[in-house]
This record gives C-alpha cells, sequence and structure tokens, in this order.
C-alpha cells in the first residue's frame, strides 16, 4: 500500500449500500437507473472469462447527470465505472473491474456539438460512434473523412481513444488524435484541459499540448475523470486515393517484410495504419469453421486451415493499407511500393474504379446462380487473373472503404468464427455470448522483434488448442502491436479454462521477455504495472490526490 | 490558496538558509556548487528585463547527483531551479523565476546514451546540444537525420523539447518526438515513464503512450520533475530532399496564404515545420541597424525599413520549408506547391546542386573585390536572374541546410539586430547583455485568425515604439504560434521599461481575445492560467501530491 491510506482492494461492493444509492437517485433526480437482475446479468457480460456483474446501470443525458452522479457517489461512497459505448469487445465490453460498481453509461450523450470544416475537427460527446460520425460527416461536411478502427461501427469514438485503440488511417493512433477534453473529476469538479474552450481559448481543440503541464494523458487507460467531451481531428479528403493488398510469398521473409514496412513508415511513404495479418485472422474475416468442427474442437486441424486457405487464396501472411495525397503523391507511393516489395509477393492496387468492376462482376455470379459450370468457368478464369478467389470478391470493398475510414459491421463478425451461430449482420459478441479474450503485446517494429514475439506465442496457442490469430498493426513508426486474439466457447467450461490459462501464460511469458501489452481490459487490469514498481506507486500518488476514496473505476489502476 | 496547504508565493529565497545547504554539498559530496557573487551575477543574466539572481548554482554530473540535490534540497528546504544548457534567450534564460532559488545547471550530463539506428531514435541527457547530436549522427550513423530548432545550436535537445519549443522539419514538435523519460521527482526518488527501460521494456523509446496513463506530459512545461535521461525521435535520411521559399507578392494575400499552407499540411503535401516570416525577421536574420540610429531609436523608421527591404528585396511576408520523400514524392510535391501558390507571389526551390552553385558565385564575387563596377554588374545580373540581391546570397545555404536538421548559429544571431556590437560568430545574448523578450501566441491556422491577431498586436508594437518581428510557426496542422520578438536595449532604462509595458500589454489583449500563449519564460509564468481558474487548481492538486513543499522550480505553475 506504499504510504498512501489508499482503499484497500475490494472484492465486491455491498449492494445493499448500492440500493441505498439507486433510490437516493430516484427519489432525487429523473436520471434513469436500472437495477432489475436480469437487465444486470446483461450488463454484466463480456466475451472475456469471468465478466463482473454491476450493482445498478445509470443512464447520464448529459454532464449534468455525470456530475450529479458523482456528488451521489462520493456522499454515499459508491464506486463507479463509466462506459461511453461499452463495445470494449475482447477487454471486458461494458462490465467493471470489480463486482458490483456501479456502471455509468454515456451512451446516451451522443451529440456532435461542433465539426469545424476549416480547421478539420469535430467536437462530440462520449455516446458518438464511427457509424454516426461518418454518416454525419458524409452528409453535412463532405470534405472531411474520419478515422475508425475495424472494430465495432458502434463503437464509441471517444471512449476508443481513451484506451488508446488504433485505426486504419495515418490517423489511426486515436487518443494522438484527442485535442481539448471536457473532464468531471472523482469529487465532482469540471475542468477543461489546456486553456479551456473556445471563448476563453481558440486553440483548444487545435493545440493539443495547451499551455502548461499537458495533462490529458492522466485520462488515457486510467481511472482518474470521466471525459464528457471532446475534440477530435478529422482528415480532409485527399485529391487521390488507392488501397493495396500484399501476399507474402515465403513466411521467411516476414521479418524482412516487416523491416521493410517500418522503413516505408519512417519515410513517410507508408501512413502508420499498416495492417499485417495472419492465415486465421483472414479466415475468421470471410468464413467460419467448418459446420462439422464447430463444438468439436477447440483449434482448427492444421490439414483443414491449410485446405480453407487454398480454396480461399489465402496466404499466411498479407498487409495492406490505404495511400492518400495528390495523384502525383499517390503514384509515387505506388511506384516505391512495387519497387519495395519485388520478389517478396504479389501486391494488389485497389481503387474506386477497380471496385466498381468487381462489384460489377459479383453481380454477374450471383446472376449465374443456376449455372454451375459457367460459374465455375468465371470464378477459374478470376482466379487466374488476379491470383485471388472469388469467395474474397466480398472482401475487397470492404478493405477498400475501411482504409478510407468507413467503419464496416463485416471485420468485427470474424468473433464468431468459431460460434454455432451464422455471422449476423450486425455482430454483438456480448448478445450472443461468443467468447473472445484480446491479448495485445507492442514490440519495437523489427523483424526480429516480431518474430521473435511470433516464436514465443504461437507454440503457447498450440499447447493450449487454439488457433494463432495475430494481426500486427503499426502503432507509429516504431512500435508494432502485435494483436492476438483466444476465440473460445463460453458454453464449454474446460475450453474457457484452458483460455484463461492460455491469456495468463502469455502474459507471463511475454512479460518476462520484456514485452508490455499496449492495452489491457478488466482481465489484465490486476497485474498492471507489475515490473515497474515506481511508475506504479507515481500513478498512486497521482490518483490519491485526484481520487482519495477510490470512487472512479476501482481496479482501472493499481491499488 | 483553494483548499490545499500550499506554500504562498514568496518573494526570495533566504540567502542564509542557502549557504546553509551549500556547506552541506561541500562537507558532504564532491558535487560542484558556485556562489561567489561575480558568477551568480552572471548566472542571472537574461535577456528579458528584471532576472532574478540565483542563490547558487550546482553541476549536477549525473542522475546519482541529482538525487543527491533533491534530498538534500528537501532536508534544507531550498527550492531547486533545474536548467539543461539555459539557452532559454527570451524566456529567462537561465534564470529562476523566484529570487535565491539553487540553480540546478544539468550541462554536464551531456552524455548521448544510445542510438538506435534501425528504429531511429537516440537516448541523451539533458546536457546534449543540437550541435553535438548532428556531429554525432553525421559521424556515427548518417542514415540518421535530428530535427534541430533554428535557435541557439548549443541549446539543449532535452531542454527544448520539454519546453515544448519547435523545429524545422517534420519532427518539429518536439515534445511529440520525445519518447520515454527518466525522471527525478522532488522527493528524490526516480522513476522512468511507462513501462520503463529496455530489459523491462523494449519499447520504451519506441511506444510513447506506455501502458496505463501517459504521465510524460506532466513534466513538460512544469515543475513536477527533473528529467534526467530521455528517448528522442530521429528522422530517416531521405531519398531526396528540397527546400524552398516564397515571397509574397501583396500583403493583402496573406490570409489566403495561410489557408494554403493550412491546407497543403492537413493534405500532408507540406510537412508542419513551415515558417511564415515578416520583414522585421529577415532583416534582423540578414544585417542589423544602420549604424547611425544604433542606441538613437528603438524602432526602424518607416522609410528607412523600405529602403533596407528593396535593398535586400526582402518581401513583407515569406515563407519557406522543407520536402523529403522519394525523388517521385519531393516532384509530385514541388508540381502541387507550385500549383497551389500560382499568381500570389514568387516561389523558389533550393536543392543542394543548387546551393553549390550559389556558393561558387558567391566564391567568385569575393575574388572581385576590387573590382567593384564588375561586382555590381554580377551582382545585377544575378538578381535579374533570381529576384534576389547579392546580400542574401550567405543566407540561402543556411536556409536550405537548417531545414535538413543542421543547427546553424547564423539565425540566432538576428537578437543582434539593434546591437551595438557587430554579429560576433556564436550569438549568445546573455554574455553580451542583449535585450530580447518572446511573447508567443498560438491561435488557429486560419487567415482570419492569424490576420486579426497580427491587426491587434502590430498597432500595440507601433504604439511603444518597437519593431514589429513575426515569425508564423505551424506548431501543427491546425494551429500556427504568432512569434513576436521585442528587441530592447537593456541599458536603456526607459526602453526597458517600454519592452516590459508592451509585453504586459500584449498579453492582456491577446488574452483577452481568446488566444493563449503556447509557452511563457519567466516574465509570463506569474499570470498563468488567469482565465482557466478550474484548470489552475488541477495542476495545484498534482503538484501538491508530487511535491507538497514546493521544492521544485516555484513560480513556474501557479502556486
Amino acid at each position: 500500500m506504499d504510504e498512501l491510506n489508499l482503499q484497500p482492494p475490494i472484492e465486491a461492493v455491498d449492494v445493499t449500500r448500492v440500493r441505498v444509492m439507486v433510490d437516493a437517485i430516484r427519489a432525487r433526480t429523473t436520471i434513469e437507473v436500472v437495477d432489475e437482475p436480469a437487465a444486470l446479468d446483461l450488463a454484466g457480460r463480456a466475451t472475456v472469462p469471468d465478466p463482473k456483474r454491476p450493482g445498478a446501470v445509470i443512464f447520464a443525458a448529459g454532464v449534468e447527470d455525470v456530475v450529479t452522479v458523482m456528488n451521489l457517489a462520493n456522499e454515499f461512497q459508491i464506486p463507479i465505472w463509466p462506459v461511453s459505448k461499452g463495445r470494449n469487445w475482447g477487454y471486458g465490453s461494458a462490465a467493471p473491474a470489480v463486482e458490483n460498481t456501479v456502471v455509468l453509461h454515456l451512451e446516451r450523450m451522443n451529440r456532435i456539438l461542433e465539426v469545424n470544416e476549416d480547421l478539420a475537427y469535430a467536437v462530440v460527446e462520449p455516446g458518438v460512434t464511427y457509424r454516426q460520425l461518418k454518416a454525419h460527416l458524409d452528409r453535412h461536411h463532405p470534405t472531411l473523412w474520419c478515422d475508425c478502427s475495424d472494430g465495432p461501427p458502434d463503437g464509441s469514438v471517444l471512449g476508443n481513444a481513451l484506451e488508446r485503440g488504433l485505426g486504419v488511417t495515418s490517423y489511426n493512433d486515436h487518443f494522438g488524435t484527442l485535442c481539448g477534453l471536457e473532464v468531471v473529476l472523482a469529487d465532482g469538479s469540471m475542468v477543461r484541459t489546456g486553456g479551456g474552450e473556445p471563448g476563453r481559448c481558440h486553440t483548444w481543440n487545435t493545440h493539443k499540448w495547451g499551455l502548461g503541464p499537458y495533462l490529458e494523458g492522466l485520462f488515457s487507460q486510467s481511472n482518474f475523470g470521466v471525459v464528457t467531451k471532446a475534440g477530435v481531428w478529422l482528415l480532409r479528403r485527399p485529391e487521390a486515393f488507392a488501397s493495396f493488398t500484399f501476399d507474402l510469398a515465403r513466411d521467411a521473409d516476414l521479418s524482412r517484410m516487416i523491416d521493410i514496412i517500418r522503413e516505408l513508415t519512417l519515410k513517410g511513404v507508408l501512413a502508420s495504419g499498416t495492417h499485417v495479418v495472419n492465415d486465421i485472422v483472414a479466415l475468421a474475416v470471410v468464413t467460419q469453421y467448418p459446420r462439422e468442427l464447430v463444438g468439436r474442437c477447440s483449434r482448427l486441424p492444421d490439414a483443414t486451415r491449410g485446405e480453407m486457405c487454398r480454396r480461399f487464396t489465402i496466404p499466411n501472411w498479407a498487409f495492406g493499407g490505404g495511400i492518400m495525397g495528390t495523384s502525383g503523391q499517390v503514384r509515387a507511393i505506388r511506384s516505391e511500393l512495387r519497387r519495395s516489395l519485388r520478389g517478396l509477393g504479389r501486391l494488389t492496387f485497389i481503387t474506386d474504379g477497380r471496385v466498381r468492376v468487381l462489384e460489377g462482376f459479383r453481380a454477374l455470379m450471383d446472376k449465374l446462380v443456376g449455372q454451375p459450370a459457367l460459374q465455375g468457368a468465371l470464378g477459374s478464369i478470376f482466379r487466374a487473373l488476379s491470383g485471388k478467389s472469388v469467395e474474397l470478391l466480398p472482401l475487397i470493398p470492404h478493405v477498400h472503404s475501411v482504409m478510407k475510414g468507413q467503419p464496416s459491421d463485416y471485420f468485427v463478425r470474424h468473433a464468431y468464427f468459431k460460434s454455432p451461430l451464422p455471422k449476423p449482420e450486425f455482430a454483438h459478441p456480448d448478445r450472443d455470448d461468443v467468447g473472445g479474450i484480446w491479448f495485445a503485446p507492442i514490440v519495437p517494429c523489427t523483424g526480429q522483434h516480431v518474430t521473435a514475439l511470433i516464436a514465443l506465442c504461437r507454440p503457447l496457442f498450440e499447447r493450449y488448442q487454439f488457433d494463432f490469430y495475430a494481426a500486427l498493426l503499426m502503432q507509429n513508426s516504431r512500435s508494432m502491436i502485435v494483436l492476438m486474439s483466444i476465440f473460445y466457447d463460453k458454453s464449454d467450461a474446460s475450453e474457457t479454462a484452458q483460455a484463461k490459462a492460455l491469456y495468463e501464460t502469455l502474459s507471463e511469458q511475454t512479460g518476462l521477455a520484456g514485452y508490455q501489452v499496449y492495452r489491457t481490459g478488466t482481465q489484465g487490469m490486476a497485474k498492471l504495472f507489475k515490473s515497474a514498481p515506481e511508475f506504479a506507486r507515481l500513478v498512486r500518488q497521482l490518483k490519491h490526490a485526484l481520487d482519495p476514496a477510490g470512487i472512479l473505476a476501482p481496479g482501472k489502476t493499481p491499488p
């Protein structure tokens, strides 16, 4: 406990005390609170194992409600777990770290308060989603693009940024594009970072660091305040755009490919939104387990995986990204990509025109549904010309449009890879009780580090009998996130136990090897900063200064 | 004083108590301390008015010394003012904010601890200078470039970054390129941000945000810790490079030019290192006051300024920057610049080859020193061909090389614009008792905001009879720093009083108009966050948590 009198870690919040606070909210305010057992069961669902059930869920309609709730939480000494949209799948969804913590849901605070077209930023509330922001920009501000993740389109723009999630364009570092926060602190006071809002300071949403110490970082991946509003930088729609995919021919060249990607990014040829994916990632996106294997094995047999990859023309490793700029810049980048990757595999550029051609071809194939011979012949011709199977036709337009910041339900359906349910139009793994845990160490972006980490983790996935899913995301020019997903069957107790054991082993082994995760969910918070005690002490000192009673999100930082 | 029991602001530290601490340092350690009156007089010099004299100056040789000094400072309750190199000219130099504060000088901690060529970063101590780092890279790691400011080459790389100074390349946001800090806190404890150093965490210097709350921002423009080591990101030497200058033809187009620069930067055509300068900036760089006016007027008469501008072919407004990338990218950017700026003025590209030609020409002119007629004829031809006077010949290679991150003494000599001394080879305004105050508001990067701020400030410079010096620096794609310098004669009490009055009026008027400075020196610290009391309160809470006795740099944040 160090020298500070912090609250000891608690196992669970006392439900009878929660009830007293809920009664007070109902008696004194018009704020909606839910505490029916069935609703709380649903609210406590998550794709990770052993999620904690909240003691109640409060729906704030505005910043005044957040202030009111924080004041009541102090009065009754009840801890609060703020949630923006709760789409934190793989990291704990909307569930708190400590049983019976009261969830403060911000999804109803969903106003886009401002879009500044000249200066390319928006000011939004935490309930604003990628889908909503994109639709708003397309309709009212067509010169602006937003970044999005390839995760849930209904995820919160601010929630993802505060957890330091990644996107797909040159604005992929979502926390890096936040500028100007309004925050309600644990004591119920409200503060705006830097110099404050326009009127007091015109650069609140344009100058990230403000004046004096830069404090916005305090409110990311932490429990120091509830962010109720923030500026988000947007991209200027480029004159020209192309996306590309690259299929690596030989596994032995993975290390070299990583080094090439780093150099291209350092030199400003590629944006850092570049993603590398392995075969399981691609398979999970485009298909599902063969019906006969669902529920019968926790890991695809090698032969089956190989056969599926051949059928779908999926390589062991591929990468892709977007290219934007003037026509001249896009041309120069395409030519440099060709030069750098020559001899290593197949590089394919995708343009809006090419997407239209592919969509026409797909429509033609659909029309031939009663003529399998003709379909088959056309498919073979397509495969011979493009090197891709016709089964990949639906994928390509989604790859192309997500790189422009168009959120898509397409990719997040990968969560249903092992599920007995067919992939739904709108994926919602919590609703469908799908199991999945993200494990996301970050490594220096060198072929050596990336392949060393993979060599450490892949055998562990094999030992615990799970598919090795690895997406390598450039966080910046120098760091790569090795995002691994453990898909497991929540209805199978032993598979769930194995998934937890794999997660723990991965955490321990990669930590010992000197790799840190870039982000953790509720499943990993208890062991945060284990190897950095003096940093943990500093975090505790600051937490104690701002929240001595531990009201905000207990369990999120070390007690 | 809010609810916190902070130390009240003090006028001066008690010198007798300082002496007790100095004696203890001498008795118990081998750390060098200086407290001879003449040395302290020099240490208390600054280009700003009324600098405060330190009570002693301690020279730390390593992080252990910093820890020892902080422990002794706590034991004797003596405040400490850390200084990296002290080249903070225009913002207070090496002098503290409160009289008799003990300066902890870090210039002897000047080791380049690591250069990672693959990942393009260095780990350096606070005493490492731009000149030193550049020379080290040129010699040992020629694939790497560093950014530098166009300020003093012997300035500290870390000191400038922690004060959030600006450079000239795409890595111009110096705080933005710091990654991984080692910090000694006020209580003498040492912490490394994020996950800590390699061995414990491989990404300490490659992943800026670390894991958990991002705390590095706490240590910039503040008094929360002494940074003793940090990672600094470096640029990969590009395949192709060109610099350019643009002379605006008509003042009325300034607003339009600013909007064009913003769009070019938002679109990734220009890097944010772009600088716009007015006539006085250019004159101060290339020449000095006419001898007969030195000491006789505090502001150039309009006719004289106009005549000097014509002679040197200096426009009212110009801007310049660097272009890097593959040859194809540089070509595409050059063509886009030409397209965007067509009809607005004269665009000139500078390449290494062109610099060699100009240097050859300059050597030829020097050889003709005895033949003024020939010199004059050659000069006229040069002017007719290039649109530039031969007097600008020495400038061009410096503009070109600084954009590549080559620090230069050339620009900082502008401080001697009004000085009776000739411009020295190595500028040192403190040594030469030159007067200068930076005033640096930041505005949203629109022509409207920039011209509104200029319209507010220029008449104040006229009213107080000072030359209106304005350099507009892109801090990022959305914000522009309007850097103004007040050159004044320190030996003239009334001119000094006018300079102070101008500074105060500028601060007040721009603050009322909603513009914040991006940085302040000791001259402005007393009024920090005047318009943001709730932010000031948060800063105080954090300061109190880390430094309840106010040991570190009193006066730097609001008491």
